[in-house]
């Protein structure tokens, strides 16, 4: 079982991080990006047989709490099989 | 229409990040993460009428030659409506 976070910068907070990326895409002949959100990605791997109720609990509290900065950040949570 | 771009590092190449997670979650009473494997994330906004097949082809050649580091990392490239 293995969960998946993904944490995006708020769309009203700046990403210069994704605006490098669209300005380069951009400079290289991709067109058409209208927008660029340059985010972080966890993949965590859970011991097997561990409660998916609980362990969606658990990981969502701590997504809260320290993996994102709740001021600027999302974060979206799944659990995978 | 979309394209969201997940990079992680290879699963043989040393995760520092990853790990001090891994470590951070044990240590704040997490149990069972057996392993954390920290990447980035890509959201790529397309403008209205792009051509999927295009797009796809466009974007899987971009991630390859300059958004990732293929040496040391993965990519998964999804378009989504």
């Amino acid at each position: 079982m293995k969960a998946k976070i993904i944490i995006t910068p708020k769309k009203a907070v700046l990403d210069p991080q994704g605006k490098t990326v669209q300005t380069a895409l951009d400079h290289l002949g991709y067109r058409g990006v209208t927008g660029v959100h340059v985010g972080k990605y966890l993949e965590i791997d859970l011991a097997p047989g561990t409660d998916r109720a609980a362990a969606q609990k658990a990981l969502d509290a701590a997504a809260h709490q320290f993996l994102s900065n709740p001021v600027i950040e999302d974060y979206r949570l799944e659990i995978v099989d």
